[in-house]
């Protein structure tokens, strides 16, 4: 791929735009503009910001992502997950609501930019792949939660907030007494609407002969229903004066150009927090343009998108935003709404600058309880306590991530959960890999096949005892290899031949090499030979770089069956044995 | 075993000890004794302790390992490098020679104590494999040049001190001026004999006619005539008188009963260095037991081992100690002097306690300079450039490895390069797992082998692609086996059969069996089918418990050839082709 279409995809498809291409774009930009006002509005409440910043996040970002990004229905702007996490580090800096909170977001907007853009450009788009799948699941999960249960107070009309599970139930429930009536009355007739639409409504429509994809964009507009039919109301019976939270004034305006505070104190606070949020919002953001690329056939380069992140993250830096990342329900209804390029996504941010400068008046009387209830109705598709039951079914190692990330996600809260997660996927992958299965094998009768004696009826010699590796051998697993072999061998005094079939072992790191060297001076102070089997071609190119080889007390054989051969008419001794073990 | 035995092997031998192992133990012991007396001293004034310290740590350790621990010629006491380690973390928490170093030293030896025990005890032993040998190597060859670059200011008579080589260097270089002219005659005069001793006198010996065995013993007593000839020498000429730093006045005394401060601020500063400690004793002590028993066919119990020398940790600090394990210059001494059971341990144990009470007095006039010689010497034969060399020969992800722990090591302390080590070998591990080698596959003609198409001259056919994976699945490639499979397939429209080869894969975790169905679901969108061949039987009998199978669009075979039969036939298209590519 030439190098500068290589960092600008645009220049691929923008060739072959076309009349149809623009009218689909258009459609599918329309639609997905109404449904990202009231998203936009949700999330800067999640996050804590003004209002007008979720606006601000959704227009830079996408023109920006249309430029760098190679998913061509990607809708980049605030989601649940980030937002969540961007709350929970700014509130370690500064107070919502203060100067300094909204000044915190652009330098965490700008961190994470930079981390995006540097790994991109390094090429460390695999550094994700540290984030199990199982840890993934578990922390959105319980991210989920944590937003659905921080939200209630919304709902209720009371004070409350905080980063854990028990900090945010404490508040609510010492506020309980003071929960605003009228609040209540249109969050929760707002949570009940929002409710049905997800899952009434799209039946109902489809009994009214719409098609599918009809009717899933036509139930994602329900958002926009409760926000018009809740603000009118609180405008109309002058509920605002009874105690209902409102939006309030928003500024009509242009995002403003902005400049983030790069001071080294803000920056060491936050760096810590941003590398998390770049992390997890591009886990999520690639999950999602894989899915949809796949369906076209099309391929996403992730190295590239990082790029396209780090760019749109830059941009809502210096536009008055917040971190973004490509979110999962945006791009959903872009593609189903027929976005054929990136285009939609500018033409998107078109509409959205047109509802900055002119819808904000209306929106002056709209309800935080009614934010509150779209972000409850979407996180809720978050939550996937299944996830534990799988995993239990599939593998304990699995399970154990999955239920420590969504505890110390809920216990502790979402920073230290996902460094957690991390932690527990790698800690129990190298416990897994430091006791390899190890079995030892003999001859099926009349046969060059080699088989584990515990599951076979196979033939033996007792001066030899021939051991299959089944793991790559490096440091982690290096001196288990040593105490099974020894352990053995010092158990059963007749032995006089060791065979290590390699078939399995893919890769001989340093530390398992002088293991080898140990094993072989070991054995040949008890008198045993050391031999070796079936070794894999890149496996003995290293070995040959080693002395181990020149020092084997045996030999290496191509075959399993012609060590046993050798060895065997080597060592005096009795006829082969057939031995059966349960 | 019985469980009483289990946990005291002194049960086992103590059972048949007899005359002839008493006389052969009592030998060694006198031998270990001479030796240890000076070793003693010096290891002390390494960190930073008293002189009878060094004592003291030798001796209730010796008799509680003798109980506890289960090799017959280890011989616990204070060590270089964990002497170092120890010096570095009192600096941290109280200035040298004050009481509160003493005391702390004290907390050291029995947060040790408790938490090798605690490792014994709850089987974790395996965790110190997260050492590879490469860091072993490169932190023990660290330690050496630090050790002794920090002895230098003995030799010298100047001030001087530091945690790292630039510390170290620039207070040397500052102090250097005021260099003892009296203290470097005879530091120099006890290097330059030391090391004729280690190099010239064995062979020397060897000619006169002592078998090697005696020989290398006898090189051993090098140290104690380097201090009886340099006490002899201020005590005679007065240089103490001259500015020569001496050990001065040591108390006659048994071991006193000492209590650890256990204050809760104090544990938790000692704690991660007491960890380090533990770790790094734990490691150096195995390996020396574990060669020793080798030699007589003979097993130690890692598990045990943690105990025994968590026993001997808890009885340093009761006693006046600070932290010991397993030393290897006393060992192979112990052991080639003919030592047969612990008791020679505990023989040593009274010759040391008679050393305390009796021979104190003696030692008053010993200078430090010839300590430090005996340390510089004793420390370089731990210096190991050449590991640099072998690892960089090996595999350059070892040789990373091994220079990071060195570099850290040398420029930041022993506490950050062992840390550092074990991450990077961790972190270098996984990345090189996160790419597995996958390798397409094709028959090679008339035969049922398939074998890499880029190797051999192999068939293969336009619609059906074969992918062997030499890795395990998990989580951090299981991204990567998406893209590339994906990549693959949207390269080549002609595709609409993928078989993955199954035979080198050794586990497939949860994160890889999403991957696996989502590169099912996405090939299923393109059109083509998935099938899986050769997969193991545990690997199997995990996969049933999923949905995969029920929704695989292919089918799993028992063999590759069977695989590639069926879809070749399923597929209309061209006949087979005959490829060869590099």
């Amino acid at each position: 791929m030439h190098r500068v279409t290589r960092f600008f995809p645009i220049l691929t498809w923008g060739r072959s735009y076309d009349r149809a291409a623009f009218t689909d774009d258009l459609i599918a930009a329309v639609i997905v503009t109404i449904m990202l006002i009231p998203q936009s509005l949700a999330y800067a409440l999640l996050a804590g910001m003004p209002p007008e910043a979720g606006l601000y996040a959704s227009i830079a970002p996408i023109i920006l992502y249309a430029v760098f990004g190679t998913s061509r229905a990607l809708a980049v702007g605030p989601v649940a997950v980030v937002s969540l996490m961007t709350a929970a580090a700014l509130g370690e800096v500064a107070a919502q609501g203060t100067a300094g909170y909204a000044a915190a977001a652009l330098t965490l907007a700008a961190l994470s930019g930079a981390i995006l853009l540097a790994m991109g450009l390094l090429r460390l788009g695999f550094l994700a792949n540290f984030l199990s799948h199982p840890v993934i699941s578990g922390f959105i999960t319980a991210s989920g939660i944590l937003i659905a249960v921080g939200q209630l107070r919304h709902i209720l009309g009371i004070e409350g907030g905080g980063d854990t599970l028990i900090e945010i139930g404490t508040r609510l429930v010492e506020n309980l007494e003071r929960t605003n009536i009228a609040t209540l009355a249109l969050g929760a007739a707002a949570l009940g609407f929002l409710f049905w639409v997800r899952r009434g409504l799209k039946p109902a429509l489809r009994r009214l002969g719409l098609g599918p994809r009809t009717a899933d964009i036509a139930t994602k507009a329900g958002p926009v229903v409760a926000v018009v039919a809740t603000t009118l109301a609180v405008w109309g019976l002058g509920l605002d004066a009874r105690g209902v939270a409102i939006v309030g004034q928003v500024p009509q305006s242009l995002p403003p150009l902005t400049l983030p505070d790069l001071s080294p104190p803000l920056i060491g606070q936050l760096f810590v927090p941003a590398l998390l949020i770049s992390v997890i919002g591009f886990v999520e953001s690639i999950s999602v343009a894989q899915t949809l690329a796949a369906r076209r056939r099309e391929r996403v380069r992730p190295d590239q998108e990082l790029i396209g992140l780090g760019a749109a993250n830059l941009g809502a830096a210096f536009t008055g935003g917040f971190p973004v990342t490509g979110g999962f329900s945006r791009s959903v209804v872009n593609f189903d709404a027929g976005a054929r390029t990136p285009a939609a996504g500018a033409f998107t941010a078109v509409g959205l600058t047109v509802a900055a400068l002119m819808l904000t008046p209306a929106i002056r009387y709209l309800p935080n309880a009614t934010l509150a209830a779209t972000i409850i109705v979407a996180v809720l598709g978050l939550v996937d306590l299944g996830v534990l039951r799988r995993a239990w079914a599939y593998s304990r190692a699995d399970f154990a991530a999955v239920a420590a990330t969504i505890a110390v996600t809920l216990l502790l809260g979402v920073e230290i959960g996902v460094s957690a997660g991390v932690a527990i996927s790698v800690l129990l992958y190298l416990f897994k890999t430091s006791r390899p299965h190890i079995a030892e094998v003999g001859r099926i009768p009349g046969t060059e096949h080699f088989r584990n004696i515990h599951r076979h009826e196979v033939e033996t010699t007792p001066a030899v005892v021939t051991l299959r590796i089944d793991e790559s051998l490096y440091f982690a697993n290096a001196r288990f290899l040593e105490d099974h072999i020894l352990d053995r061998v010092t158990r059963d005094p007749a032995v006089r031949h060791v065979i290590l079939q390699f078939s399995a072992v893919n890769e001989v790191d340093l530390s398992a090499l002088e293991s080898l060297e140990a094993i072989n001076d070991r054995l040949r102070e008890m008198g045993v030979k050391l031999h070796l089997s079936e070794v894999k071609g890149p496996v003995m190119d290293r070995l040959e770089r080693a002395h181990l080889l020149g020092e084997l007390t045996g030999n290496v054989y191509l075959s399993q069956h012609a060590a046993a051969e050798d060895a065997a008419s080597a060592s005096p001794g009795p006829a082969p044995q057939s031995e059966r073990t349960t």
